[in-house]
């Protein structure tokens, strides 16, 4: 990859982070909660994926290591917070540059996994580690059902994608190519998913 | 220990992953999960214990060094699913394995500990935490109170059991028959509190 | 440092450990929760936040370096719970030495991080870990929205003294004269804020 590549994969991660802080701000918007618990909520949104990655990869946590990150998230959490104090924001506004982010963590974290070495099942579960427990997170801190639980496909999404990447990798295809094939499966899915309803049968227990 | 008791502990281990798994997909099964959902709560029940034991310890974490444990947890998630579409399974049916897996996972979670020389409440506490931790994740993300909080002895059986294996070890009995002595104490207390209802005293503050 | 600040430092941690393990007590006291229950909740208040740091910075587990803490959180969550079966407990009386508890956590976290270098905003945030997450985990164990998000400054007055303590690094001030302005800080905010009854704005989104 070019520097110029790299930097843009840089900066949509950056742009991934700050979306999910902004998501995380408007869910913990229909608790009372205070200025802090919304910070905490949108920061743990944001990084909290990455972050259970990393400690069980036993890598050096990513926003420990370039706090970045960690500032894309307060100031995404801080604007939004501003911002829906003033606007009423249309909530579907998210769904896009959170299916972009959520398809950027997908391949961020299975690649993170196979440049471990680590196995193809586990590799592919970071993946959707880091892409779907933010949100998990989010919704425990809330006290509510996590929502990746029961929607249109998300995590499902994710999941197809860190697949097609891990087959990819071991087919011999070259890191870019095979970052830009997954990613543009999860996006697609998942903009498909929400277009028409598409979802995971419900599943009750006959007890 | 022969090479035969090895497989013999590993296959066990194996099963208990298993067991834990079906039991988060019979607890997910009461909420409107969908199917990713349930895989969710399947693994987190199954995983979720020895995953924070060996990040706490800083061990690597063991289905990320061996993912047959990731794979059995999975095929016994799924397994579990398509069985109580089309059959109606007694909820007792599951104690008895899954207190075979609560023995297990305590004894393991215990050796590990004590193999990197940790002190005796330590090595004690990751016995417990390997084998109830997972318990509390499922209870949480199912937006319920921990029912290893309240029910017949579960902990407590492990902890006894954990006990009695760092008490072994400090008198210098071999790692085969002091694991063997704290798995048959920890499934004798289980199933003796599941026939008898024993409960530790229910607590409830002055406030 | 002489030696006997070491010594009163380190004594104090212990009681910071104990006090938030009684609070943990207290907490779950309002839960049908037995007594194995109640331990765990006690633990997860005393030890989470510390835990999540270590685990974060990659450090050893403080209390799997040293397990006086674990024996301090365990003592003091079960004296709590023989007190309060016997005595009418006023609330009030935990909210100074929890105040102190927060100081203290908080400087310990923040020199904990910025010994292994960590940016600016990485320390402080470790800081604010350290100090509340325990808290967190304990209200999501009880099936609470935490109380963190909610009351009065608590998380804000451990973050204003974590960047204080960060700036008079930064200025070059000695180890000791940081953490004693620094815990002070947190101290008085925290103290007029429950006098004064001092709160965030709450955030309400317009969705």
């Amino acid at each position: 990859m070019s520097i110029s590549l790299t930097t843009l994969i840089y900066g949509i991660g950056l742009a991934g982070v700050a979306v999910n802080a902004a998501a995380g701000v408007l869910e913990a918007g229909r608790k009372p909660f205070d200025l802090f618990g919304m910070v905490v909520v949108a920061l743990a949104a944001a990084l909290g994926g990455g972050s259970l990655r990393d400690m069980l990869l036993d890598r050096t946590v990513f926003w420990v290591a370039d706090q970045s990150y960690l500032l894309a998230a307060m100031l995404a959490g801080l604007a939004t917070f501003a911002l829906v104090r003033v606007v009423r924001l249309p909530p579907r506004l998210f769904l896009l540059p959170d299916a972009v982010g959520l398809a950027l963590f997908t391949v961020s974290g299975t690649q993170a996994a196979l440049a471990l070495d680590a196995p193809w099942l586990v590799a592919s579960l970071m993946g959707v580690i880091t892409g779907v427990f933010g949100g998990i997170v989010r919704d425990v801190l809330c006290n509510e059902v996590p929502l990746v639980f029961t929607g249109e496909l998300y995590a499902t999404a994710s999941w197809l994608g860190a697949l097609l990447l891990v087959a990819l990798h071991a087919a011999g295809v070259s890191a870019g190519w095979s970052a830009l094939a997954a990613a543009a499966l999860v996006l697609t899915i998942r903009l498909l998913a929400i277009r028409f309803r598409w979802r995971l049968p419900v599943f009750t227990a006959r007890l």
